[in-house]
């Protein structure tokens, strides 16, 4: 294992110990362990308020969507683990302007079971909770099973859409439904090429062999559904936007998001050569590409692969889209 | 080598062209190669113009640095090769608005050669040249020998601030200052624990062993100052502060920015527990971190490992600073 760290047990700590140095203009913890995070201005009156939270090792996820026109509040937990209920109830209370809290998280066991119980919780002190929880990755289910399906980098999109909707004064229904609209329409593929190393470990806990990449893994390492040749950036780009657009058909003339995400040790020169397939095979349909995002924005470690998410916009969508934003790492002018 | 790649031959011009897909609103290219590449918006009348250039793969290097508040053009080789003369005045054409032109650019032989045959071929169609050339790598060369250093990730630094510069309508003497002050003020050191593999070659041209990391070398494999066991991140950033203040001493009470970059694989979380490092060791000194820049900014393909640039701030450097800007990959507001 070759990472810049101290102890392996301290990663998170230390990490959201530099990262709270870094950006005191933006973030503030509020509990002393630093695993419940909020904007510096929290709370905003009479914005619904939304959080996030799931394990570390994902940055700019999840910490790195909070902030004016994002979320209010983030829990973290160790690497690949879900935070607390406790630690998801701190930051509620710490973000809680009035109007309700939205809960926006990826679909995994152990962060489901903690936020329920945190919303359970957060409804004693009269705090109205709503969740919406993403399912974006077309790989992990088949259709028929969508609201079993995991979460992955199209979350930002949940995130960006019901966050520019509570900036506009939107009542907590309101946000939630945009939520909801925008989970609905995206969905996510991803390819992994080689594994990470979670600090604790020390080895990998899977191996993709020279040579092979496996299509549909999720960013823990989950099974994928095919293992094979290393294909070109053409044929990925193919395979991906094939199967999304197979489980959610686009009619010509419509226009969508797209989103190229790294997952770690991938170049970006890589990404926009994904993201000119990408574009090639959208705009031969007919569908027209309105805003792209090209980068990491949900990585596991230093996994090397990409994900694919792509939007169905329809003009509500498209007008929530161009809303700015300024997050740690992150901003939209 | 896994690589998401159509053709190891064309990985440059693929993608340019999904950069040029992908931020047809901020970049335009003046040459069918797409190699010469400006602002949307360019020339910009009675600005001084500044231009850059280098080799492919060291995104958002270079190309990531043009855009309002930033750079005017750039021309851009294959992977990590100099880009001709020729490119470099097809920029320079196109940018120059009537006050003249600055070239900043790393200090490595094949570009040396190319910008100034590139001056010389403006001076005879009567546009004004200078050059700022960067030599932040403290690694390269010892002390007394400053000017034959390479430059790294400082290159933002010198970008940054001439451009704010020029943004205040300074002409080109003024500007050029402000890059020689910036160059005479920032120091960069990095490690590598992780080689990176050329598309056209597609094999490593250098190993680390397991346990080993490389103190100093440069972002194209150049060979350090000093090959050893993997240190802690604690032990790294002692290293390179101590380098670098021995380099250029720095007295308590003063200011500076500081930059941590990745060079292509390495996590983000480990970058902040490097910040972390850094900063503690910066503060322990009376030394005021003023603003500070975590994420890819100069990377080197796949290559695990990170620099760590300190540009000794003023108050006139602090408040070019502060300036926004906006480019395809970094927006400051």
């Amino acid at each position: 294992m070759k990472k810049f760290l101290n102890h392996p047990e301290k990663v998170v700590d230390e990490m959201l110990e530099g990262l709270l140095l870094a950006h005191s203009d933006l973030l503030r913890s509020v509990i002393s362990d630093n695993r419940a995070l909020v904007r510096v201005d929290a709370p905003v009156h009479n914005k619904v308020a939304i959080s996030t939270g799931g394990g570390s090792g994902h940055l700019p996820l999840f910490l790195g969507y909070v902030g004016k026109g994002m979320l209010d509040g983030v829990a973290v937990g160790d690497i690949f683990a879900s935070p607390s209920s406790k630690q998801m109830l701190d930051v509620t209370r710490a973000i809680h302007g009035g109007k309700g809290v939205l809960y926006i998280y990826g679909n995994y066991g152990g962060d489901v079971i903690n936020f329920d119980t945190a919303a359970e919780l957060a409804d004693l002190e009269d705090i109205r909770v709503e969740t919406v929880v993403a399912t974006d990755d077309v790989a992990s289910m088949p259709k028929g099973y969508e609201q079993q399906r995991r979460g992955v980098a199209g979350l930002f999109y949940l995130y960006k859409l019901a966050a520019a909707k509570a900036e506009t004064g939107a009542d907590l229904d309101e946000v939630k439904r945009i939520a909801e609209k925008a989970n609905a329409r995206v969905r996510t593929m991803g390819v992994a090429l080689s594994p990470c190393i979670l600090p604790a470990v020390g080895h990998p806990t899977f191996q993709v062999a020279e040579g092979e990449m496996e299509v549909g893994m999720g960013i823990h390492g989950e099974p994928g559904i095919q293992r094979g040749s290393l294909q070109t950036a053409d044929e990925v780009a193919a395979t991906i936007v094939s199967a999304i657009l197979q489980d959610m058909p686009i009619e010509k003339g419509e226009k969508v998001s797209v989103l190229i995400n790294g997952l770690g040790a991938t170049p970006l020169e890589e990404l926009y050569i994904i993201y000119k397939a990408v574009y090639s095979l959208l705009t031969d349909q007919g569908i027209h590409i309105n805003c792209r995002y090209i980068g990491e924005f949900a990585t596991s470690l230093e996994m090397a692969g990409l994900s694919v998410s792509i939007l169905h916009l329809d003009d509500e969508l498209c007008r929530l889209m161009e809303a700015p934003f300024v997050t740690p790492f992150r901003i939209q002018h």
